[in-house]
C-alpha cells in the first residue's frame, strides 16, 4: 500500500527536478532550447560553442567567473528575501542634513505610474522624436519648472548633480572667456560636495579655483566666473547685488547655486543678475536614496545656449506642419564636438527630470507655494523656538534651514541620533537644522524638545505660529511662475495619472518591442531587479547619514564591487561615477594621479582612435590631456602600426590609450593584447571604454586582456534602464597600482572597494554623492547575483548568437560591415545603406523613420559610421522577435527596391514620407502614390498591435533655427505646445 | 538683525498653512474651488449646500460621522506609516496547511504590469467587447487552461472562491434535476469550509446535504448529486471510477472538487466521468491574501452551459466579419433571470483569473509539469523521511499533502510554531503537511527536523531523492494540455511584459478616460489605496494560521468594521461575504435567521420593487424566500399604497423588503422612512441594497433611515477597483438584533465585528474564508482613513453635484428620466433614448458604439430601463472630464439629428458603424457616406490621444449561437483566435 515512496533500485527523482521554479536566467536569456540551435545553425556553425569560438579570439578568453555566495545565482524570490534583509540594515532616521538632498513626498500616482512603470523607464533617449513625444513633453515641462523658477531663459534638460552642474557652469565661464581667464571663485557658503567637484575639475582643466568669502573676493583680469549659493548650505540668504554689479564691471559670469523650493519664495537669481543658475531638482518628488539618482539643472542665458553642456528640448514642426518636440542641436551630443568638447556629459538624468517635472505639474504653483510656506513657516517657529530656549540664531533670512548655536554641537547631534534625528554639524558650537516638504508640527516639537535637552519646552510648535513671519523678509518673490496650463490643470489623482497614461502612449518602449540600439545594450531590466529601488530602507537615506545607518548600503557596496571586480578582472572600483563619461573622466583623473605619484608630471598624451566614442576626446580634454587621434583599418580596427608609431613618438609625454573593446564597430580586435603591450611599454595606461562588455562577461574580461581602468556602464550591461536618457552609473575598475587614487569624498570617505584602505593619494572628488547613484546599484547587483556566473556568461553568448543570426540573415539584403576574422561579429553588427543613397536617393533616416510604421524604434544611426545602422539584439530577445525586426528591416530594402527599379518615385515615396501617423493616413484625401494600407501596416504584426507615432517627421533643422525650449507662460487658442487634452477643456 | 521671526502682535503665520502637502482628499474629489461653484450656478442653485438640500429629504440627513481617530484623515504618507506598522503586526510563518490555499510565486513582471498596473486594475466589466479585447483574450486564456487541466469541455471566467463554486454546483445538479432531487451528497473528505458553505447554502435553498464517507453513499431517487474532492483535503488521492458508474446508474451528477497544479499529473476528472468540476486557481501566481481574493472556476459538459452561473467569454465576430471575443450569453447577468435564477452572481474574480492565465502562459505546459513534480517530488522525499523517522505516512497516492501519523499531533504543530512553520493538526495524532511552488529541500529537511523531535535525522532530503518515485502513481495523467501557442511562446520576462502590455493596450479603462457607469461607481482607486496590497505581511498569510499571528489583520478588521458601522448606521458587520450580491444573500440569510430564532419560521415573503437590480430577487431566492413584487411609479419610486396593501396581504408571512436607496433611478425617494415603517408594522425586516451608497455617505445612512441591514459594495463606494469583472467585496451591516445571526466560519470564529460576541446563533457560513477577500479589505480602510469625515461627506456631496451638473448641461439634447421632487436627481441619472428609436431608427447600443469612438466607455446601458443610459460620474472627475463626456453626447445627438433631418442615412451612418478600427478607416477604399475624419476624429481632445477599439461592432447572437469558450489547441495558418504577434512569428 505505500508503494510508491519506497525505496526503489532506480533513481527516480533527479535532484535537478527538485530546483526552484523562479530561476532568473531563463527569463533574461530569452531563445530556448530548439530555437538557440537553429539560429546558430543559420549562422553556419553546429554548435554555439563553435561559433563563440571563432568569434572571441583564444588569446583573451578566461576561466569561469568565481562570484562566491553568487556563483550559483540566487532565484529571484531568494534574491529579494536576502537583499530585504540587507537592505533593513539601513536605518530610517529622520534627516535634518540638507545640504542639497531633503525628505520629499513623491507622489505615489508618480511612484506607481512612472517610476514603476517599464512603459516610462525603459525608453531611450528620445533620438527618434517622432515616437517620443511623451517623454519629449515632460522634459520640455521640466525646463519650464527650471527657467520659470530660476527667472533664466533656458535650461537644458537635466545634468548629473548639482555639483558637477557647478562644475559645467565654470567649464562654460571658462569657454566663455576663450580659454583666457584661468581663475574661478567659489563661495565658502557653497556645499562642501560643490567645491570639491569644482576643484577637482579644475585641476583637470588646468583652471585655478579661489574658495573664500564672497566679500573678500576680487575681480581681477584673470577672473572668468564666480559661484555663488542661494540659500548658503548654512541656510543663510544673501543679497548678492553689489557683488554682481562688481562681478560684471570685471567682465566675469556670475553663477548660482539654488534651491528650486526656495525659489517659490525668493527673487529668482535671474532678476538680479545671474548668468548662470544650476541646481537639483530632487526635492521635487524624487527620493534622496542615498545620493542619487537626481536630475540636476543648468539655465542661462539664451546667449549662451550654444556652450550648455547637457540636452535641450526644443519646439518644432513635423512634415505636416505641426508643433512636434525634439532634442535641439544633437549635433552637439551622439557627433559630440570631441577634442572641442567643454563637457563630455551623454547620459544625464531624464528619468528623474520627468518625476520632477510632474510633480510640479501635480501640485502647481500654488501648491509648490504652500509646500515652501509650510516649510519656511515651520522653520521660522523652531528659529523662534530655539531663541526662546536661550539659542542664538544665526540668520535674519532663511528659506528652510536654521542656523543655531547651541554651545556643544557635537552633543545636541548625538542627542538627536538618540532619538532618530540627523542634524547637521557646521562647527563645534554650531548646528544647522532644515526642514522640508515631510516636516510636520510635531517633528518641530520634538527638535525643540532636543534643543531643549531632550526634555519638552514649556511651549507647543504649533503656539509659536502665531508670533512668526515668513523667515525670507525682503528676499520675498514678486514675479509668478508656471503659468502654462499643464501646470495648472491636472491636480487630482485621476487627471494626473491620464496625462502620465496620455504622454506613456505616445512613446515606444521595450515594453512594446526590441529597441535593438548599437553600443547601448537595451536588454531586459527585469521587474525583479527593479522593485527593491522604491523600498523605503533604500529610497529614504540621506547621503551624509553616519555610517552606521547605512549598514545595508555598505554591504551591498561591498558584495557589488567584489563582483564587478571579478567580471572585470581587476583589483578595485569606484562607484562615484553616475554614467558611462563620468567614468572615462574618473578613470582618466586616476590615470594622471598616479603618472603624477611617479613625479610624470608630463605625461599627458592621450591616443584615441578616430572610431572612439565622442565622449573619450572629451573626457580626455577634461582630464588635462592632449589627444594623438588613430586610424582604424577596414575592418574597423585600430591600425598596429600606426598606433606603434605614435606611442613610441610620445614615448615620454605617453599618458594613455583609450580603446573600447569589443571595437566600436562591433569586432574583437585579434591584436588587443598587443595593442595594450605596445602602449605599456611606453609607459603609458591602457583606459578601456567598457560600453561594449556585454560582449565580454565570462568570455573574457578588461583586466585579463590587459587594460588599467575601465568604466561599465551598468545602464547598458548590468540592466539599469535607460530612462529615457538616464539615469545611469559608470564605476570604473583599476588594476591594483592605480586603486589608491580612486575618486574619494569631502563628507564620506570612498576610495576603492571592496574594503576601503584609505583615500590620501585620491586624484579628489567628482561626484556629489560618495557612492553616486547608490539607490539604483542594487538593480545591477540583483541582475549579477540572479544571473550567477554560468547565466551572465549564457547571456554574452546569445548576444553574440543574436547579432550573428541577425547579421547572417540580412546579409542579403545589405551590406554587413566589419566582422572578424571567421566573418562573424561580436554582439553588435552594423549594415550599411550608404549605396542606397545612389541607387534610390535613400539615407539611413529614412529607414529609420520607415521602421517605425513596422512598429519598432531605429538602431543607432549613422555612428560610429554615417550612412549605416548598428544593430544590437542583446541576449534578452527571442528569435520570434529578431525574426520580426528582421522581416521589417528586408521589406523595408524591397520597398528600396521599388524604387530602384523605376516602380516608385524617388522623393514621393513610403520612405521619404515616413513615419506615418493616423492623422496622416485617414486624410480625407489620399495623394500618395502608395495605398493607405501599406504606409501604416506594412507588416502582419502591425495590424493587431500597430504603435502610433504621434508625429510625422519631425523638421529639425526649423526648430534649430527657432529654438523654443519652454512652455509659453498661458494657452492661447491655438495653443498647440500644451497638451492638447487640456487645449480642448469645453470644446468639441 | 532678527527681525523676521521675533515676536509680532499680528499672528503672521496660520496653523492652517502649516498642514501636510498628502492631504488626500484634494486629490480624490476632482473639482476644484472656483469650478465648484460655477457647477452649482449651473444646476440653477446659489451653492452646494442648497443643491444638496432641495436633492436629499431632510428628513434623513445625519450629523457628522465620527470616526474616532479617522475623523480628520490622515494624509497618504502618514496613513502608509501608520498601516505598515498594524501590518508588520502579522508574521509571515511559512505554512503548509494547505486546504485550498498555497504558497505561490506571483511572477514579478506579472505582478507590476497586471497587479499593480491601472490599466489593467481599473477596467470595468468587458460589456463594451470592442474595447475589451485584451482582458476578454486574457479570459479566455483562463477558461482553456481550467478546461484543459480538467478535461471538460466548457469553463466560467471565475467564480467567487472554491466553496461557493461547490455550492455553485450543487444548485446546477438540482437544477438539472428540475428541483425535484432535493439530497446533495458530500464527501467528508472535501475541505471543512467547502462542506460547511454547501450546508449552508443548501438549508437557504431548502437541499439536504449528506456528508460523509462516499464509500457509504447510497443513491436514492432523491440524490441530484455528489461533490467528490480529488486530491482530499486530506492529500490522499482516490479512485472514484466505481463511484462515478453507481452515481451515473442513479442519474446523480459527479461534482469534484480539485486543483489545478495537481491536475498536470493527474488524470483529469473529466476523463473519468465528473459532469462538474470545481476549484481554485490560486495558487497560480494569486498571494494567499489571507483568504482572498481568488479566482474559482467551475468547469462542465457544453449540454450544462445554459445552467453554469457566472460569466462565459465566448468568440464571434465583429462587424467585417473578423474574430471577436465578448461574454456570451450576456444576458444571464445584467438581465439576471431575476426569480427564476439559481444563481446571484454578478461582480467575479476576474483580475485574479487574469493573473492565474498569465502565470500560466509564463509557466507553459512544460514549467506548470516542472513545478508540479517538484512539489510532488518534494512531498514523496518528505514521506519517505518521515517513515525513515518511524512515522507512519497515510496514503498510497498523493500529490503535494503528506498524512503522517505522529502520535502527538498537538505537540508536533506546536514544535513547527516554534519553528516559524504552520502545520495542519487533521486529528489528535495526525497532521499533514502541504507543500508547495516555494518549498525548498532545505525546507523539507526543516519539516524532518521537526518530526525528528528537533534534532537533524541522519539523512538529508537530497539523499532522499534517488529513492522515491512520484506520489501520484497509477493516477498519472496521461493526456496533453495547454498546446495553444499563447501558452507556448510568452516565457521570457521580455515576452511577457510585451504579451501584458498590447493586451492592456486594447482595453479602455479609467486610466484614459471617466466611466460614467451607472450603479457601479467607477471612481479614482487612488495609488496609496493600492500599495499596500502587495506588501509581503498582508500577501502571503494563509487564512487559517493561529490567530497571533495575524494580529495586524485582525486589528484592520476592528478598525475597518468600526468605520462601516458609523458610516451605515448599523451596530455590527461581517466582513465575509465576497461581493454584493453575496452580501445581499447573506443579508437575508441573517433575516431568516432571525425570524427562525423568533419562531417565525413561515416568514418568507419578500417584497422586492420591479426596478430592483436582478440580484436581489435571485439572492431571495437562495435565502428561501418567495417573492413579492411591487411596482414603481413614474419618478422610479415604490408605490407606497401598493406596498402597503402587499404587506399588510402578507403581514404573518412577511419577512423582508428589498429596497435600493436611492433608487436604482438614481432618485432619493421621499418616503423612504414611510417605506421602511410599513414594513416594520408587518412584522417585516428592511434589507437595503448599499450599491448606491455613494449618495449617502456623511449625509444619511441605511441604519438612519431604517434599514435593519445593507450590503456595501466595497469595489463601488469604498474605492477597490473593479478589476475588469472582480475582485469585489460585499460586507453587510446590520441593527444589533440581527448582529447574533451573522455569517461564521468552521475554522476561524467570524460572527459580528467590531468585538466578536460569539457566533452560536449565526445562520452559517458563506464564503471558503473567514473574513471574505481580506486582502483588499486594505483598500477600502485606506479610503475612509485617509479621506476623514469630511472629506467622505463632501465626496458624496460632490458626486451629487457631479451628475446635476451634468443632468442639467445634456437636458436640452436628451430626456432625462426621474428626478425628486426639486427637480434634482441623486449621484446618477438617467437618459431617455427611445424617442430616437422612432425618429432615426437609434438604438441605445448605437449611441453606447459610438461613444467608443469619441474615447468614451458607455454608462450603463438599458438598465433599470430599457433604451436608456444611466450616467454616474462620480465625485473623481474633473469639470473638464464631465464637459468632454456632455460635449461627445451632445455631438452624438446632432449626429442622430442628420439622420432625422434626412442628411444621412437610417442604416448606412456613423452611429450604425461605430466603433470605426483604425483598420476600417484606413481601408482603401472609402465607401461611407461620412469622412474618415467625422469616422474617427469626432472630438479635437480625439485627434491627438485617440484609444482605438480593436474590434468593430461585435455580434452577439453569432458568438451565442456557435459557442466557442476556449482556444484551439493547435495554431492553425489562419488562426484567429490566437493572439496576433504569436501568429505572424516569422511571417512578414
Ligand atoms: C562607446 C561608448 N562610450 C561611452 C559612452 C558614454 O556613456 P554615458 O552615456 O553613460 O555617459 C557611450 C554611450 O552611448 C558609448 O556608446
Ligand atoms: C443595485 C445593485 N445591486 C446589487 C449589485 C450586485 O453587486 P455585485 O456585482 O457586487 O455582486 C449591483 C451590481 O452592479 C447593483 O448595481
Ligand atoms: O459588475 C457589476 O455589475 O458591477
Amino acid at each position: 500500500n505505500q508503494r510508491c515512496f519506497q525505496t526503489a533500485t532506480v533513481r527516480q527523482i533527479s535532484v535537478e527536478t527538485l530546483q526552484p521554479s523562479d530561476v532568473f536566467a531563463p527569463r533574461h536569456n530569452s531563445a530556448i532550447g530548439q530555437e538557440v540551435q537553429e539560429m546558430v545553425n543559420l549562422t553556419g556553425f553546429d554548435t554555439l560553442d563553435a561559433l563563440i569560438d571563432a568569434t572571441v579570439p583564444k588569446a583573451i578568453r578566461r576561466g569561469q567567473m568565481d562570484l562566491g555566495e553568487y556563483t550559483k545565482g540566487y532565484t529571484e524570490s531568494e534574491f529579494i528575501a536576502k537583499f530585504k534583509k540587507m537592505a533593513e540594515k539601513n536605518k530610517v532616521f529622520k534627516s535634518y542634513i540638507g545640504m542639497g538632498y531633503y525628505n520629499t513626498h513623491l507622489p505615489p500616482v508618480i511612484q506607481r505610474n512612472l517610476l514603476e512603470n517599464p512603459g516610462w523607464y525603459t525608453q531611450y533617449t528620445p533620438y527618434q522624436a517622432e515616437i517620443a513625444q511623451g517623454r519629449l513633453e515632460s522634459l520640455l515641462n521640466f525646463q519650464t519648472v527650471v527657467t520659470d523658477l530660476t527667472g533664466m531663459q533656458i535650461s537644458n534638460a537635466s545634468l548629473l548633480d548639482e555639483a558637477t552642474a557647478a562644475a559645467e557652469a565654470m567649464t562654460m565661464c571658462s569657454a566663455l572667456a576663450r580659454g583666457k581667464k584661468l581663475t574661478f571663485l567659489v563661495s565658502d557658503k557653497c556645499h562642501p560636495q560643490t567645491i570639491a567637484v569644482c576643484q577637482s575639475r579644475a585641476d583637470g582643466l588646468g583652471l585655478k579655483v579661489v574658495v573664500g568669502d564672497e566679500a573678500s573676493f576680487s575681480f581681477d583680469k584673470d577672473v572668468s566666473g564666480v559661484l555663488l549659493q542661494y540659500p548658503a548650505t548654512d541656510g543663510s540668504i544673501h543679497d548678492y547685488k553689489a557683488l554682481v554689479e562688481k562681478a560684471k564691471a570685471a567682465k566675469a559670469k556670475v553663477c548660482v547655486a539654488t534651491d528650486l523650493l526656495a525659489l517659490t519664495q525668493l527673487t529668482p537669481p535671474g532678476e538680479w543678475g545671474a548668468d548662470i543658475v544650476i541646481g537639483s531638482a530632487q526635492r521635487f518628488g524624487v527620493p534622496m536614496g542615498y545620493g542619487g539618482p537626481h536630475a540636476a539643472f543648468l539655465a542661462c542665458h539664451d546667449e549662451y545656449k550654444r556652450l550648455m553642456p547637457g540636452r535641450i528640448i526644443g519646439v518644432s514642426k513635423d512634415a505636416q506642419g505641426k508643433p512636434a518636440l525634439r532634442m535641439a542641436m544633437q549635433t552637439r551630443e551622439q557627433h559630440i564636438r570631441r577634442d572641442k568638447a567643454t563637457s563630455n556629459i551623454c547620459t544625464a538624468q531624464a528619468l528623474l527630470a520627468n518625476i520632477a517635472a510632474m510633480y510640479a505639474v501635480y501640485h502647481g504653483p500654488d501648491g509648490l507655494d504652500q509646500i515652501a510656506k509650510r516649510t519656511s513657516g515651520l522653520a521660522a517657529i523652531l528659529a523662534a523656538g530655539a531663541m526662546k530656549l536661550g539659542h542664538t540664531v544665526g540668520d535674519a533670512a532663511f528659506f528652510d534651514t536654521v542656523r543655531i548655536k547651541v554651545g556643544d554641537a557635537a552633543k545636541v547631534v548625538a542627542a538627536g541620533v538618540a532619538e532618530g534625528v540627523n542634524l547637521r554639524q557646521l562647527d563645534a558650537s554650531t548646528i544647522t537644522v532644515a526642514l522640508d516638504e515631510t516636516t510636520r508640527l510635531e517633528d518641530v516639537d520634538q527638535l525643540l524638545r532636543i534643543l531643549n535637552g531632550g526634555s519638552a519646552p514649556g511651549f507647543s510648535a504649533e503656539s509659536l505660529a502665531s508670533e512668526v513671519d515668513s523667515p525670507v523678509g525682503s528676499f520675498q518673490r514678486s514675479s509668478g511662475y508656471l503659468q502654462s496650463p499643464i501646470f495648472n490643470l491636472y491636480h487630482s489623482e485621476h487627471e494626473m495619472l491620464r496625462y502620465l497614461k496620455r504622454l506613456e502612449n505616445r512613446d515606444l518602449s521595450l515594453a512594446h518591442s526590441m529597441i535593438a540600439l548599437g553600443s547601448c545594450t537595451m536588454k531586459l531590466n527585469a521587474t525583479s531587479e527593479m522593485m527593491p529601488i522604491t523600498w523605503p530602507e533604500l529610497a529614504s537615506l540621506h547621503p551624509f547619514v553616519p555610517a552606521d545607518q547605512a549598514q545595508g548600503y555598505a554591504e551591498m557596496f561591498e558584495d557589488l564591487s567584489t563582483q564587478l571586480a571579478e567580471i572585470t578582472g581587476f583589483d578595485a572600483v569606484s562607484l562615484q561615477p553616475n554614467s558611462g563619461a563620468s567614468g572615462e573622466y574618473a578613470g582618466l583623473m586616476t590615470i594622471r594621479a598616479y603618472h603624477q605619484a611617479n613625479g610624470d608630471h608630463h605625461r599627458d598624451i592621450c591616443i584615441i582612435p578616430v572610431s572612439a566614442h565622442g565622449t573619450n576626446p572629451a573626457s580626455a580634454i577634461m582630464a588635462g590631456m592632449r589627444i594623438v587621434p588613430i586610424g582604424v583599418d577596414r575592418k574597423g580596427n585600430i591600425n598596429i602600426s600606426e598606433l606603434k608609431a605614435k606611442a613610441e613618438e610620445h614615448k615620454d609625454k605617453l599618458a594613455a590609450l583609450m580603446i573600447t573593446y569589443p571595437s566600436t564597430h562591433g569586432v574583437y580586435e585579434e591584436g588587443v593584447d598587443e595593442i595594450c603591450r605596445i602602449v605599456h611599454d611606453n609607459g603609458g595606461q591602457v583606459y578601456m571604454d567598457g560600453a561594449n562588455m556585454n560582449a565580454q562577461v565570462g568570455l573574457t574580461s578588461p583586466g585579463h586582456i590587459g587594460a588599467d581602468v575601465c568604466h561599465l556602464n551598468l545602464h547598458k550591461t548590468f540592466c539599469i534602464p535607460h530612462g529615457g536618457g538616464g539615469p545611469g552609473m559608470g564605476p570604473i575598475g583599476v588594476k591594483a597600482h592605480l586603486a589608491p587614487f580612486l575618486p574619494t569624498h569631502p563628507l564620506v570617505p570612498t576610495g576603492a572597494l571592496p574594503g576601503f584602505k584609505g583615500d590620501e593619494k585620491s586624484f579628489g572628488t567628482m561626484a556629489a554623492a560618495p557612492f553616486g547613484s547608490s539607490l539604483i546599484l542594487p538593480i545591477s547587483y540583483a541582475y549579477i547575483s540572479m544571473m550567477g556566473s554560468e547565466g551572465l556568461t549564457e547571456a554574452s553568448r546569445r548576444a553574440i548568437l543574436n547579432a550573428n543570426y541577425m547579421a547572417t540573415r540580412l546579409k542579403d539584403s545589405y551590406k554587413v560591415l566589419y566582422t572578424g576574422d571567421n566573418g562573424t561579429c561580436a554582439h553588435e553588427f552594423i549594415i550599411d545603406l550608404r549605396p542606397l543613397k545612389d541607387t534610390a536617393d535613400i539615407e539611413a533616416e529614412d529607414v529609420a523613420k520607415r521602421l517605425i510604421d513596422y512598429g519598432y524604434h531605429a538602431p543607432t544611426m549613422s555612428w560610429p559610421v554615417a550612412g549605416t545602422l548598428m544593430i544590437e539584439p542583446t541576449e534578452s530577445e527571442s528569435k520570434a522577435e529578431l525574426d520580426r525586426f528582421v522581416n521589417a528591416l528586408i521589406a523595408i530594402r524591397e520597398e528600396v527596391r521599388e524604387i530602384e527599379e523605376g516602380k516608385a518615385d524617388k522623393a514621393d515615396n513610403v520612405l521619404k514620407h515616413s513615419p506615418h501617423t493616423a492623422d496622416v493616413v485617414m486624410a480625407g484625401e489620399w495623394t500618395r502614390p502608395y495605398s493607405r494600407e501599406k504606409a501604416a501596416f506594412p507588416a502582419s504584426w502591425v495590424r493587431q498591435a500597430k504603435f502610433w507615432p504621434t508625429a510625422s517627421r519631425v523638421d529639425n533643422v526649423h526648430g534649430d533655427r527657432h529654438l523654443i525650449a519652454k512652455l509659453p507662460a498661458a494657452s492661447t487658442a491655438d495653443d498647440t505646445v500644451s497638451e492638447p487634452m487640456a487645449a480642448s477643456v469645453g470644446g468639441n
